[in-house]
């Protein structure tokens, strides 16, 4: 395809696209050359089913081999984004986890938003024949659906970093029908602010997996679950609601501190 | 990739697509697979370098083979447009041509307006290789544009399909993505839903209150807060992770359990 429209405006601090388990190394492929048409550059893998490298990634992905090359490779969804401080999950079980569900250009405005305040974004996609588990969701703070067709709703995921890549760059440039929306939607989120600002920003992962880690071990250690078979799903809602909080460092402090005071320590 | 947001509105009178000496059958497919998630049925081909039928091209669209098999096959683009009223091209070339140029977001709004009166439209796509040729242009209204980034601008002709595709798509939803959602945001709450959808209400804070009454006695109980002093702002900033969490009532009875529990209770 030839050369489109070239748009200049500047990008700040760009989400990163998490393939987790991807099977297709074409479709790495087809996702690196859209996030390259798209101003995205960071790539992240957690173990693809072919290994890593995969020449197949590199046939497709045309001349977007920096994206490639750059590719990250994590052992765990959770490695994967313990930097990232706001991740959306792409799935159709949004209702499992109670998460906000934000379309995908909302989701891609919202993203700039947070983007352009310094926080480190990530969005994440399943594998091509059954996408994302509860459990890689964990980690996520909103869901984002992309509007398809009732009659053939089956996305390919390349497709789907390409629509996801485009509202991103959409969002850049503020305009062609978003931009009031853009421009309202600062306040909203799926976290609003009753003061429409936020003292501190959020925690990355990284340091949540403290608290969850200690919290784990105490629930643990007071026989909480109980019946052990209900643990995953208990944990896992006990979790999304401490990462759909969104906390800052300092309150994470705090509920560490409340913890061990809750267990006379 | 798994099921996306169903949307139930009615299409009228979609543009058919053009792909104008098209190379590779797999790229067909994407573009034939791509048009079935958002709502486009109508694929005319002009000399398909390899013939038609074309195996690869149904390999790779995926469960979209009605959109292949209804394919209609044309030996000019005079031909393929014969009944069209108005005619969008995709090229780098619309300085040549002297046609208005319109970025796909306000090009399908453009079609779905004219669509909506009855005219007939398409959207036409050139050779992978080498794009459009000025002759394929003659029978053009207007050159469609998608905005990339400028370090890497060379669309994949499928890629190129979706994001056309995706905005006629949402352009149908009269922008469900920015205005309706826009009005949604506008009422507050912890985790505004703009699809309104989620696996649980959010609790009314009456049952919040009572994790939090629970939690503050446990909390004293154990001199949580050491300085008196201190307690206002934390007990506050505590309380606010909870709220702003936007729990559901199983949400919070589990929670109001694992206090119980890192008590020794």
């Amino acid at each position: 395809m030839s050369v489109f429209t070239v748009c200049e405006d500047s990008m700040t601090n760009p989400p990163a696209i998490l393939l987790i388990r991807p099977q297709m190394g074409e479709n790495i492929g087809a996702a690196a050359r859209a996030m390259a048409n798209f101003g995205l550059g960071e790539l992240r893998l957690v173990a693809p089913r072919d290994g890593w490298p995969n020449p197949k990634a590199s046939d497709t992905a045309g001349k977007a081999l920096d994206v490639i090359d750059d590719a990250a490779v994590h052992a765990t969804v959770g490695e994967a984004l313990a930097d990232c401080q706001f991740v959306l999950a792409t799935t159709a079980r949004a209702r499992a986890m109670s998460l906000p569900v934000l379309e995908v250009r909302e989701a891609m405005l919202e993203l700039r938003t947070r983007a352009a305040r310094g926080e480190k974004c990530a969005v994440m996609f399943g594998p091509e024949r059954t996408g994302l588990e509860n459990e890689d969701m964990v980690l996520a703070n909103a869901v984002v659906t992309i509007p398809v067709a009732p009659e053939y709703t089956s996305l390919n995921i390349g497709q789907a970093v390409v629509v996801c890549a485009y509202e991103w760059w959409m969002s850049q440039q503020g305009n062609v029908g978003a931009s009031s929306d853009a421009h309202n939607f600062t306040a909203p989120s799926p976290n609003p602010l009753p003061c429409g600002e936020r003292a501190s920003p959020v925690a990355p992962l990284s340091i949540l997996s403290g608290l969850l880690d200690q919290l784990e071990a105490a629930l643990d250690a007071e026989n909480f679950w109980r019946v052990p078979e209900k643990k995953e799903v208990m944990w896992r809602n006990i979790r999304a609601t401490l990462v759909r909080a969104g906390m800052s460092e300092q309150e994470i402090a705090t509920w560490r501190g409340m913890v061990k005071a809750l267990r006379g320590e």
